[in-house]
């Protein structure tokens, strides 16, 4: 209320980790830190509803609910540092999502500051309420621009009991979705991730992090995780699916890591490695790029069939102005990280880059941002993956909702002309 | 286009199955019925992604997908008339969201006809996309007020390939709670319904359409679903839980009926049934309800701890004046039914029980709508369950979006002063 009436700008900003710029104010915003705003409000175990304030991180969210049985539905890399607000207001995507579906089914209520200083309560702990719009929608995934999220109110699923990873190795990118659809009705509702990387990723992990990886030689990999209740059952779904996708040879090499100690006497090598080892592989992908020069940044959504040619495509097109064109993911959910590493920043490589990445989406109806938003640094090519009615509406929404628009300025959507 | 110029009110309808006459004309308006926009418009079998015209019926839908290895992500007693369409502008929630969560996350895009005629096409197929305000959200379980649904965009999960249901009695209501806590323990991914009944809803079902109970005699009834990918892991999940809860005296009677033609030996019957003739004592509850006399609705989403204090309060409330008090629901998803029968229509049997529902409703933080929206019959009572700012906010919404008020005029909304 104070900044509104005083016209002054806000920019909220929660662990500051996003990709896009949407937590960095860009002229004169005040910076509204959440950072105070930790506590825990309330946990049922019967319906596994939590309330919480926005600047609670994910992680000590995470670890609350373990100890009471359940976890989080959203897991990210950047957990250690993010706050729930912010994963809410960006709509965070992460490793989960294949599991346990996105922010718009699990996240059941919230209280946010609009524009004018006033609070709008609709932190209800219902899965279901029909009366009517539902208003916290409009906030989830808007990054700040329509009103300050301040607490949360969110469904968290059973703790799995039993949890194994599959790291494998796989010929070509048809190989990859042929496996994705064996697996899913093999593995049915204990599937919880199936991730991807190509080559060049594994190279840049093993060069700079010194990380080594128990499978080689193939041109993709793929990282499969399972989460049940009973873990004989689950060895034996896994197993299965393994011996098939052997015998048919859709997968040429492969290891599972598994909780239990035990090692298991199969053609594959089960080894007694906690499942985090596998998963730094995917994990610090991110970590490995930073330390190949200037990264160029791409979260693209896409028909999966679709995925890998963009890579393909870009590769080709930049040639040798590129260090290394490098594409993973979480194939599950068809969403592909493109990135692009040189020496330095160059101005002439990002033409090259931009929009041919942009148009390419479009053309096959993709989405130029699947799980980061739009931010600062994107707002611009919203026209790639929403028609001008759409973006003429949200521009309404915005000004109806922050008329003096104060909360976090020049973000998201293209100033209205 | 042509009733915006013209100030002629519409009111979309289709398959006409709701309960607050959300789908019937009040006044003059036009009915704009959606039954000949009936053709699926692509299905994707590796992503589960099916695109069709809001006309198409649920069960043909479903059956459609069946024959592809896929079941439609919502499942509903009126399947077989009423129109995806109308699911989504209602947010329908059904007997399968316990599994597979809110239409808020299976429905990927919308194609809506805005009140001034255009068309905006937010028709996306994807299941990660941030770019912008997520426009459809606002559509979903708006009853038609703020624009009309022309197709639709939703993600489907795989047929599973072991269903087992089991229909168990227990002796409190407490002990109904209880062992909703132990099945989700210990059938975890494969719990796909958790439905309770009382004796009273038994007795009328029984009574009026001559169904009889493989189970009789205890205060209430639970009908548990499971739906797995391996008919042998799902037994044995099944026979260690219901061995637990005979056990430790949580449940004292039971039947179990599968897919499976065997007939198993447990300490339990496994009769060798199609599950459908389980699930009829449960869905034909609102039937034996019909019979019975003027049937009294309320549809309440409450606490799980208190959900059953509701009927009995209201029970010992009305006494004689009422014929019978019944309550029934989705457990899992904290959804009651609650229903009043009387041998005919009274004003001050309804005065006795309204506001008082509503108000009890709200005293603990309760939806007075949880899955069947307000439409014409419930708008009034919009703030038991929703503060004077989220009102005045969706009425702004509507105000922006229909500035003539022509899209199912006097629904879900009470008009702004």
């Amino acid at each position: 209320r104070y900044c509104y009436e005083r016209n002054l700008a806000v920019n909220p900003q929660g662990g500051n980790t996003g990709l896009v710029g949407g937590s960095v104010p860009v002229f004169d915003e005040i910076i509204l830190s959440t950072v105070l705003m930790n506590q825990i409000i309330s946990f049922d175990k019967v319906s596994g509803i939590l309330v919480c304030q926005a600047g609670c991180v994910l992680e000590k969210l995470n670890k609350y609910l373990e100890q009471q049985g359940f976890i989080m539905p959203l897991d990210l890399g950047a957990k250690g540092s993010c706050h729930i607000g912010g994963n809410v207001a960006t709509n965070a995507g992460g490793l989960r999502l294949l599991r346990y579906g996105s922010l718009r089914g699990t996240v059941l209520g919230l209280e946010v500051v609009l524009a004018d200083g006033s609070a709008l309560d609709c932190l209800a702990s219902l899965r279901k309420d029909n009366t009517g719009y539902d208003l916290k929608q409009l906030f989830i995934g808007s990054e700040g621009t329509l009103g300050v999220i301040t607490a949360v109110s969110i469904l968290c699923p059973q703790k799995p009991k039993a949890v194994n990873l599959a790291f494998l190795g796989c010929q070509s990118f048809a190989k990859v979705l042929e496996t994705f659809t064996t697996c899913r009705a093999m593995l049915g509702e204990i599937l919880s991730a199936y991730e991807f990387m190509d080559d060049k990723c594994m190279e840049l992990v093993e060069k700079h992090l010194k990380l080594s990886s128990p499978v080689t030689g193939s041109p993709f990999y793929v990282l499969i995780e399972t989460s049940g209740s009973n873990s004989t059952h689950d060895e034996e779904k896994l197993n299965s699916f393994l011996e098939q996708a052997m015998t048919s040879g859709l997968v040429t090499d492969g290891t599972v890591a598994t909780d239990d100690k035990k090692i298991k006497a199969t053609r594959f090598i089960w080894i007694s490695l906690i499942p985090q080892m596998l998963w730094s592989l995917r994990e610090r992908i991110t970590e490995a790029l930073t330390h190949d020069g200037y990264v160029y940044k791409y979260d693209i959504s896409l028909p999966v069939g679709k995925l890998y040619d963009l890579v393909t495509d870009t590769r080709a097109r930049l040639g040798r102005s590129a260090k290394n064109v490098v594409g993973y993911g979480h194939l599950g959910d068809g969403n592909l990280h493109l990135n692009i590493t040189a020496e330095s920043y160059s101005h002439s490589l990002l033409e090259a880059i931009e929009p041919f990445v942009y148009e390419w989406t479009a053309r096959y109806s993709g989405s130029i941002s699947a799980e980061h938003g739009l931010g600062f640094k994107k707002k611009q090519f919203i026209q790639y993956s929403k028609p001008p009615e759409a973006v003429f509406l949200m521009q309404r929404f915005k000004a109806m909702l922050d008329p003096k628009g104060i909360l976090n300025p020049y973000k998201m959507l293209p100033s209205s002309s």
